[in-house]
């Protein structure tokens, strides 16, 4: 007891998933969740962390939210937490209700990168049409007993950028692993294995369309919005995060020179 | 003894050094010569081959040699050995004298990529004019004991290529480190750390400019010569290098997607 007074915050938090074994804490192996507790504790902070999004292993966020009630000083828990932590990055901060549940969101973006194939954009886009509105998404997602299947894509569009397909998909909640579900249906739906009359059966719940999960490595959840959140964001928590990314972004570069250089020409 | 005549073959491998714990075999973890000699024992050879070059713990290569003696189908060799192996490639033959030593090789070259850091090009290629030549490489090189420090550079170029600098060196051989040891002293040429006159106390063997050892996950081994080998190449072999290098690079693309897109552009 300090005395000063508890409050909750919401905090906006980034992270490079392919560093992580999943993001719940976990006993064993470094998971988002479980180094964010560990930081939690490290600056005096014993508190149990709620966040918006479980995000599956391996995916990354850009937008994801937590929840603490803590008397710890406002203006210096971002530089606090970031100081412990690595590949994850604390950005923003915003005053919550006390009874603030993070996971009761307004909606979540999330976006997949995928390699272009050679794939049929129309035949993607009109699958991408039928996906959006309120369905039982059962066929495309890991479904939890006693978990409601029914889902409301807001909104799903496939755009070419460059050698890569964005795909940017818009919702209030999901289903466990059901953007990479609809990433796979839609990958289907570009090489022509499956067609609009397949597509409206996998939402009746036909599950012999299998056409499997895309890869997590290559999703973002980009932004959660809650009602009524005002987040600022933190000058220096930006900067610190800019620069290590940028060093992993000339790492790649690097990385992709050597890979090339490997290459006979000949 | 299969009746087949043992004859001794000059293969010519790359392989992908971020992968590996290493070149030399080691009791324990995965190294490039350790899994050559597991592949060589899959498909039934018992030789204890010799390579060109052991290159330095993550250091990649294009061009190392690896000599054995054998009686396994020529034209059989690479496509059984390659079948056995992942990030590393098989891909020329040639016919060497009995008592071929890889070792002693015509010559070797190293390339190095360096990401440009507003580096001043015309002092590092000054710096590396004065290491051109024959010199004691003991300051710029880990030392074995009771090994001759004398090496001679043939060349050594500096060249711009977009964001980053290429550094290619040649020698009959190097020193342990040299070529990072090398890099190290160039770089420190260039943000203008050291001049011509520490340059010249460096090769003189005086050891408190110690500038460290280029990291090696950007080293390349490019290739390795040896006088009066005639290396055939492997159409099959190139294609299954191509396709797992392409592979590669998409992953690489698509994690470079995902690294930017956590930036929060604001």
């Amino acid at each position: 007891m300090t005395g000063a007074k508890m409050r909750m915050l919401a905090l906006k938090f980034a992270y490079d998933g392919t560093k992580f074994d999943g993001f719940a804490r976990q006993p064993k192996g470094k998971t988002v969740e479980g180094e964010i507790i560990s930081a939690l504790r490290a600056v005096g902070i014993g508190a149990n962390p709620l966040s918006s999004s479980r995000t599956d292993k391996w995916v990354s966020a850009r937008g994801n939210v937590l929840a603490i009630e803590t008397d710890f000083p406002r203006e210096k828990i971002i530089a606090a937490l970031n100081g412990c932590l690595e590949h994850i990055w604390f950005y923003a901060l915003a005053d919550a209700p006390s009874r603030f549940k993070p996971r009761h969101a307004e909606w979540r973006k999330y976006r997949y990168y995928l390699q272009d194939d050679n794939f049929d954009l129309a035949k993607m886009k009109k699958c991408a049409s039928i996906l959006v509105g309120e369905h039982n998404f059962s066929a495309l997602a890991k479904l939890e007993e006693g978990k409601n299947p029914m889902r409301k894509v807001m909104s799903l569009s496939v755009k070419k950028s460059g050698a890569f397909l964005e795909i940017d998909v818009k919702a209030q909640s999901f289903l466990w692993s059901m953007v990479r579900g609809i990433v796979g249906v839609l990958r289907a739906a570009g090489k022509g294995e499956i067609n609009e009359e397949n597509m409206r059966r996998i939402l009746a719940g036909e599950r012999r369309f299998d056409v499997g999960y895309a890869a997590p490595e290559n999703l973002v959840l980009l932004e959660v919005r809650h009602k009524g959140l005002r987040f600022e964001t933190d000058g220096n928590a930006l900067k610190k995060m800019r620069r290590e990314i940028d060093g992993e972004t000339e790492r790649i570069a690097l990385r992709r020179k050597v890979i090339v250089a490997l290459k006979i020409h000949r």
